[in-house]
């Protein structure tokens, strides 16, 4: 057990943090990234200490857990490459031009860091979305120290990440207060975080009570900050009629499996279904539910998501239109998450917003819609999402463009036949969405352009040449490429 | 007069423009930029009326007016070109791997709009930062409808642009929604606009009290949205000793211009000068005074505004340790702004946070410091700026690298040796600034950057060639650049 930082411990970790953002700001590109680098190598050498910690702390598999430290090295090394090249700065230079009246000045433009970033890590992530991870990889290469809250649920795996990137901060000698690792398990410890004056942003993944919270108090401030808060969603997914006519069996399969993954503790898990009521979608719900029956209860996170889970699904199957299809046939064992699946009209989901909340675990409800009109009325009473899925054909979609352009408005990634589960770490990818996915749905929290949640432009002008960061010299050092006069060049 | 709109109006209003969105977000870049192209003809066709409505309005001279219509129609077409060149979508593809463990999907991300804008025009601006102003531009080039809140002060003239769009929206065949003008004078006009559920997104151009409520109100909301907010700012110039040894009076006379410039009505005005306590600053000060001296007053913008200035400058002359320096020699005619220049002490500045508060008119005050460390404390207490400018050597620089890296850091545009009055419209433009400047310094309000205030990325995941938007397609019709597979290219 942690105690609880006081006040005062985090007043002088934010100075610390503000002092230490006076030096690092001013790194190269190329030393931010070695810095991304060093922390990969460490948590590397954290070797098994640090996998069967999470174990302990999570109750995730060893395999999950060796492919999820894989993943947080991936995206260490992914992020410091990018950072290095350059192209996140959108560099802009705009040329004097004496014979304009007023005469145009010279102007040069880059992304700067913001200032101290506080992260709060993921229960469901323990190393690649917590300590370690997207968040705080972005805010270094951004060009900001870090303050980690430790989530409560994994003080001890977060510790040993902590200490692997002290360690590298202190193989590229950057002063102390680059990175601190702050214990609380109240809320006071969040708020007295978020509110400190030298705290500039933050990033977040959890809950949309627990984020939603952190929004309100960045806002609230004298200056106010961003707030990125990553708060799940329902993702739902809609099946399309010519789809199912051939695919209903194939695609209740895939879709037992990818809600299931992980105890269903994804945030990207598929918690809604919607369909037209018709044989398709009965042996679509037939074969979904033969399937759930096979999976076996695992366990979750920690007693408190259990239970969480076992509340908010119970509250979810109390509804008076809401029918139990089916759960898992072997008995749950302590703390262990049993597979369900229920099924609704479109009529109860368009009236009680209750159906349309998150149940965070292994749990997915069918919507029956009479017809393809009142599947556009579902989707147009559906909150923003991280994801949203059609299982559809090409006939479908061209005949279905106004429910598509409906399903499209509402989501920050929208996969063609396929699962939402996995989040592939690319450049192209897009986690976020309008609220309540996220608090601001123009950013991201996975991928290399994460990095700009963090980050504010400055325009330089009329400064000579010599005096100018690297990144906007006539000569181009650093071989990045800018935007030369309204033209992209390298 | 107008009357103001009530809620039944307003809920109409949006509806439309939600209506409206649903096309409008699916029209071509090319589209776009036609329909920004045809709002600058028709507002070249308004002719002569629109001049005389706007000096009527605003008191502003006709060669100002004039210039800032010609400036409002180069924003148009300028932003046009950078819509339909698509560099600004940040078009991302990452293609499948099926080789990876476990396969990587295609996975294609771009930008798309937000919804319906609500802009808020300024009292200083009523054309390039009013109703078919740059907030306006941008919003129609990222595919979103707009509302525009007209400003009282010049209600008429926006009437002029308002036909003038609907002119151009009408000619490009495009929804009734696709913009609205509505009238109020009540704050509680504002409040049911930016709370409406259809609205998405705010911009906004004027006082800090007036952006901070429409902030707040933003993030009130069920669903938060953005709200930018350009809230002005105080623009500190920082006088550097070995420039002044041999620039003071030419300084002198470069700011008395700057600081009367439009009656001292500009975002980028001047208000606070600081400098070292010595000979030179004493020469720059009477150089300065015998300038301000020969300015003759002129009309403000209305009544409010003067009423405005003679408020807050009494009581900023009003401050123990503040001396009135000079002030213009020709006695004020009705609603007219006297130039006034005031100084007072470092420690003043330090401890009396009404020194601090924009004086919106010809009002500039000096900061004497006992000397660099002095300068380097008022720096520290300075809050988030639209710009900060240097008079500065290249040895000032070398030799005060504490001092520039502070001032760097809290403003959005750092001038050397110039004035910060007069914003080039150009890409590499940030006119924008960590809060109070603006309530989110990530975004610009000038320049085809203000553009991505009112987008967000989407990703496809898994989806055939032929339905991806055009921006996405393997074979890149539009001819954008994108970044492929890490790459980018066009």
């Amino acid at each position: 057990m942690f105690t609880d930082f006081t006040t005062e411990q985090i007043d002088e970790v934010l100075h610390e943090a503000w002092e230490a953002f006076q030096v690092y700001r001013k790194l190269s590109l190329a030393q931010r990234a070695n810095f991304l680098r060093s922390i990969a190598v460490e948590l590397e050498n954290c070797g098994d200490a640090l996998i069967q910690t999470a174990m302990q702390e999570t109750n995730l598999p060893e395999a999950r857990i060796r492919g999820e430290k894989a993943r947080t090295i991936f995206q260490l090394n992914n992020y410091a490459s990018f950072c290095e090249g350059g192209q996140w700065l959108d560099a802009r230079i705009d040329t004097a031009d004496a014979n304009k009246t007023p005469a145009k000045p010279d102007i040069r433009k880059m992304l700067v860091p913001l200032g101290p970033v506080l992260v709060f890590g993921a229960s469901n992530f323990p190393l690649a979305y917590s300590t370690a991870g997207g968040d705080t990889a972005c805010a270094f290469a951004a060009g900001c120290p870090v303050i980690v809250k430790a989530h409560p649920a994994h003080a001890n795996t977060s510790e040993i990440v902590a200490n692997a990137i002290k360690k590298a901060a202190a193989n590229c000698y950057l002063p102390k207060g680059i990175f601190a690792h702050v214990h609380g398990a109240s809320w006071a410890v969040g708020e007295a975080l978020v509110k400190h004056e030298h705290t500039k942003a933050v990033g977040f993944t959890g809950s949309l009570a627990g984020g939603k919270q952190l929004f309100d108090w960045g806002n609230q401030r004298k200056e106010p900050i961003p707030v990125f808060a990553e708060m799940g969603s329902v993702n739902p997914v809609f099946l399309l009629p010519e789809k199912m006519k051939t695919s209903s069996e194939e695609i209740a399969k895939l879709y037992a499996a990818s809600i299931s993954l992980g105890v269903g503790q994804f945030c990207t898990n598929p918690g809604i279904i919607i369909g037209i009521d018709n044989d398709d979608l009965k042996k679509f719900t037939n074969t979904l539910a033969a399937e759930i029956k096979k999976i076996a209860p695992a366990p979750m996170l920690n007693a408190g998501i259990y239970k969480n889970y076992v509340e908010k699904r119970g509250i979810a199957l109390a509804q008076s239109e809401v029918t139990q299809i089916e759960v898992s046939e072997k008995k749950a064992g302590l703390n262990e998450g049993t597979a369900t699946i229920a099924s609704t009209t479109a009529t109860e989901y368009l009236t009680n917003a209750i159906i349309q909340q998150e149940v965070f675990g292994p749990y997915s409800i069918i919507i029956k819609c009479a017809d393809i009109n009142e599947m556009i009325a579902v989707a147009k009473k559906t909150e923003g999402q991280l994801t949203c899925t059609l299982m559809a054909t090409e006939n479908d979609i061209l005949q279905n463009e106004k429910l598509i352009n409906i399903v499209e408005n509402i989501c920050g990634r929208f996969i063609l036949n396929s699962v939402p589960t996995g989040v592939e770490v690319c450049l192209a990818m897009q986690h976020g969405g309008p609220f309540p996915a996220t608090t601001d749905s123009r950013f991201t929290s996975v991928g290399a352009d994460g990095i700009k949640r963090f980050a504010r432009p400055i325009a330089y002008q009329n400064w000579p040449n010599a005096l100018l960061p690297d990144e906007l010299k006539n000569e181009n050092p650093l071989a990045i490429w800018r935007t030369i006069n309204g033209e992209l060049c390298k």
